[in-house]
């Protein structure tokens, strides 16, 4: 029988998760794969706060100083929960420069400093678990670690934030707007206080860097990421997506063209019919081409205390039966990045304008559009008693830069009201 | 570098998928993992067909007996791609005795010897993998296996058969009885010439059966799950499901209720905004629940060349890299087994009765299914210019059994002209 003294650092949500499940279940896990898992010190800044589960453990020591467990010989592996990129990188690269094995469900810190933990882990010949960085129970990062180790991953397109997925779901089902469903969202405690880091993008970029890095074995910097968040959705796009038979979704996206890599966060048009499109509400989602596979797609809750608890006991029970057993390191190594500078794929987009209903208004825009290149499929215009007009146009495949330009234009005219809108389709999932 | 020789039995349209996946990305294999696969033997009928690819690897060996592969000490790793029952498992058995790794896409052979193969495996401490035999490219086994191995499996529900799946869907878009569409299906080649395998419902049985042993640690008998296929299904089946916002699809299902292990395979009506429900066509599906992690589920090629060949190779790197490690089995353990003997699960049927036109049926058909227990929610009878008339009865939640009882009672009055049809609505999925 294989023991595992575990060091468990933050215990909040997540972590008391964590505890709950080891309580539960650890005399199973030990019957069914042979492995002893033993919460040896719980480090927490309110010990008061799970005195009640830690009691479930026997001889567990509680602290509120990490550097009782980083390091600590008495400790193999360390479950880092605690968040962030400051003090967790001291407590992940601590830790994996003693040999301890690190499971962490720290995407921002990974994101950020994956390199370095990476190859720290390596040198180390220790091993580092982050499923539940990435879409919470959706076992993605297994998935191309193990599952497409075979293949060649093309692409992956995720709905990997709940926050932005409930807001859009909302607006679209209860005909909210923006800020209604963004309350609303907070009020279920889908949605912080402050909810820009999931509203702009950023949580999505985060993940879709990790996702990117593994995939594709190159280092994707934030900065290198095109960031557009949901802020600017409203109600009115969505129903008219919803009439030309789409859906808008927060679409995080990473592939491979023509030896770059592309890397993108923005909000885009998915057909209804696409099983992809049916995943509404806090529920994440990552759809996946690959050479030989074929396309794919893992839905599943990407938050929640038990949802990530569970994808970081099952880490724990996976890297535990490898500890120091001299296997061959799962793959995390970075030659240089080639990162694609522009979107240079053709699409159709979805372009609204708000104008002036008068006359020759549309000439204008279609001679703008006309001019960069971008060929008009279909235009709707709906009677209006009253100004302004919403003009709505849908275009033949063309790359970003023709339509960026062509709003440049455009929205300088005095007959644009409001910046006009621009929505990829993404007609070819 | 390790080095794995390996040895292919079987090169039909897998076999020569591997083959080719191998040819082209040994190289990538070797560089990102560590590990070289070497081919060394190709057993198959026909060395003329695969004389082409096979000149793409060097110093391979061509034989049409397999005994030059099975216990060969110059061959670590077999990949069975034989099929069937017979000869196949002489190699499987044979191989795991020598010690070999075993690599297979069998489903029938698993589902039907499983035990015996486990074991050996565990005796001769060697390993088998086949995530191939299930749902193709879909990562079920390997999520099953690992990513839910901190979890625990509640239940499993799978779009299983890529013939019956695109039956289905045909019927449904493109207005077909089943005949048409298993005729299309049959020109497409989603369809044997003999496709009772398939529509009968047994092939997703042995799938079933596989899943089920892993999730649940049993032994789960061909013999005790209960299994109907899709041949009775109508195109007026599908129309009245559609309407009521469902669709049909061939659904094996194996989840745990007191203790007890239950297997079915039948048609079933899915809510039409379900994401189960928009798996169309050839396309596999899985659907799982957990006590932690909550509902997931995963989309993928279910067969074809290169996404079968896909998770083989997959196996073939992750079962390399463990391959003289000593490690953990990975479990396959059976206890005794306890299937339940019935579904005791209550839910929702629609009920479809091909009757005469005339005054007291509908008071009759409601009768029999009162004295039975069964409540009714709704029920839609056209107006019909000629006989019979169709009466669609939807029940509140009940158990097959009150169905069953009913529908014996019914079918025995004169006014019922054709063997009444019972689907259960999977409303709680």
């Amino acid at each position: 029988m294989q023991t595992i003294r575990i060091g468990l650092i933050g215990a909040g949500t997540v972590g008391s998760g964590v505890l709950k499940i080891l309580s539960e279940e650890s005399a199973r896990f030990e019957k069914e794969y042979g492995i002893s898992l033993n919460v040896h010190t719980i480090c927490t800044r309110t010990p008061s706060k799970i005195a009640p589960i830690s009691k479930l453990f026997s001889k567990v020591k509680i602290t509120d100083d990490y550097k009782q467990v980083v390091g600590n010989p008495e400790i193999d592996t360390i479950i880092e929960l605690v968040g962030g990129t400051t003090i967790s990188e001291e407590i992940v690269l601590g830790a994996l420069q003693s040999k301890q094995t690190v499971i962490t469900a720290n995407k921002a810190l990974l994101s950020e400093k994956g390199e370095v933990i990476y190859k720290t882990a390596e040198e180390n010949q220790t091993e580092i678990g982050f499923e539940a960085s990435v879409g919470g129970s959706i076992p993605i990062i297994r998935a191309i670690r193990n599952c497409l180790a075979g293949d060649k991953v093309l692409g992956l397109y995720g709905i990997l934030n709940g926050t932005t997925n409930f807001i859009l779901s909302k607006m679209e089902t209860e005909g909210l707007d923006y800020k209604e469903a963004l309350k609303l969202a907070q009020e279920k405690g889908f949605a912080e206080a402050d909810p820009s880091f999931d509203v702009e993008g950023i949580d999505t970029a985060h993940k879709i860097s990790i996702l990117g890095s593994l995939a594709f074995g190159e280092k994707i910097p934030l900065q290198n990421i095109v960031v557009e968040g949901i802020t600017k959705i409203t109600r009115l796009d969505i129903a008219f997506a919803s009439d030309l038979g789409y859906r808008i979704k927060l679409l995080g996206l990473v592939r491979k063209l023509d030896g770059k890599v592309e890397a993108r966060v923005q909000p885009v048009m998915i057909p209804k019919h696409h099983a992809f499109a049916s995943v509404m509400n806090e529920t994440n989602a990552v759809y996946y081409k690959t050479a030989f596979a074929g396309p794919g797609l893992i839905v599943g809750k990407g938050a929640g205390a038990l949802p990530t608890a569970s994808a970081v006991v099952s880490d724990l029970i996976y890297y535990s039966s490898r500890r120091g057993k001299n296997l061959p390191m799962e793959r995390n190594r970075f030659p240089k990045a080639s990162i694609s500078e522009a979107n240079q794929t053709e699409a159709r987009y979805y372009l609204r304008f708000n104008t002036l209903d008068q006359p020759g208004v549309l000439a204008e825009i279609a001679k703008d559009l006309g001019t960069n290149g971008v060929s008009i499929s279909s235009v709707r215009q709906n009677e209006s008693e009253k100004e302004p007009a919403e003009v709505v146009v849908v275009t033949h495949p063309c790359v970003e830069a023709s339509i960026s330009a062509s709003l440049g234009r455009i929205d300088a005219s005095e007959v644009v009201l409001e910046p006009s809108v621009a929505i990829r389709l993404e007609d070819k999932l």
